[in-house]
């Protein structure tokens, strides 16, 4: 199963593409190709250096969509809108969505749009083919690529196709001790996506570094 | 210090003077007295079984809130506008709110008042020197009144004050093994009380009970 990582160079897509390029073949997409491609060379570097073989290549945002089933929108959600209006080729595919529409005062609050969620916005973007689900909202940024530390956290997967949800929950519980919770239809992403801001909030009011979740 | 609970004869409620109870003075608080005297007597008999002595007094929800310094508000959010309506005295207490505003469709989610959150229109309700703190938000019914199961829960607290919030967080420190940790301003409780609904869809989904969370 092919992988494309859309915002591959960015802080979330460089770690994911970290942990599932040993498993996966991986296209790491970027607005510029070289970019994509040095990436994928570092990547590869810290893969080896941890005795991991990998599948990487580097790509455009739009090859990372093309040779691959399952597309990761790996792009903050401002960058989301004028993203994928330059793509195309997103028939058929599962697209999945960590984006976290979040705004920050003293504190940070969800700031979805008029959808409802970023999940809903990116689906009524797409073309009807295209089947959207909602996973790996909650997992910081800076635990991705720290590749000698395991990801001890619950995941969240909202879908309304049950089949591709499966086959979301069964990524997500590939990659290190991550374990997929199946958290109903993807109108049902907010409630996802609005964990962020909170943890957001718990790390910067206890002086944590971070933070995730678990269901118990 | 004592504590009054709003709707001590609910589900929350009655689990919460269980497990307050050993640890400080609570008076449980109903619209009807005899209910409430009923229900304590209740709570005595089942922490006497564990061995437990308690400090329980059961009379309305006006003597709840005048005799106490923490009164908590154990009520659906549908009936929170109706019951503060009916009650005085709330100068200068702590006011804690458990309250989510959730409603039901083929999934639970966060439905809140124009305020932004349930803590915030309670907020809005009380005289300016209440302090509402919203905590306990995210621990299951079911699970407050299993005595003999510790609860290993993590618990934002969302408060204006930082004096009080420190209160309701030893407060709920005191309890089991729950966990308290500063989840920001008031302001921030929506993204608390969101948590409550996606809790009740991996129950729903993923056939648990009483789902929990923990900040890892």
């Amino acid at each position: 199963m092919k992988i494309g990582i859309i915002g591959g160079t960015g802080d979330i897509g460089e770690g994911m593409a970290l942990r599932l390029s040993p498993r996966y073949d991986v296209i790491v997409g970027s607005r510029e190709e070289t970019r994509a491609i040095a990436a994928c060379d570092l990547c590869r570097e810290a893969l080896h250096e941890q005795g991991l073989e990998c599948n990487l290549l580097g790509g455009t945002n739009q090859r990372a969509i093309d040779e691959s089933e399952i597309v990761i929108l790996a792009i903050p959600f401002e960058h989301v809108a004028p993203t994928l209006e330059v793509l195309t080729g997103f028939e058929n595919k599962i697209v999945v969505s960590p984006v976290n529409p979040i705004k920050r005062a003293t504190y940070f609050y969800y700031a979805p749009p008029p959808e409802g969620s970023a999940a809903m916005m990116i689906k009524g973007m797409l073309p009807s083919s295209a089947i959207v689900c909602a996973a790996f909202n909650t997992i910081a940024a800076g635990r991705w690529k720290v590749l000698d530390e395991e990801l001890d956290y619950s995941v969240a997967v909202c879908c309304d196709d049950d089949e591709v949800r499966q086959t979301v929950m069964d990524l997500v519980d590939a990659v290190s001790n991550l374990r997929a919770y199946d958290a109903g239809p993807l109108a049902a992403a907010s409630v996802v996506e609005s964990v962020t801001p909170l943890l957001l909030n718990i790390a910067r009011f206890n002086r944590m570094r971070d933070v995730g979740i678990k269901f118990v």
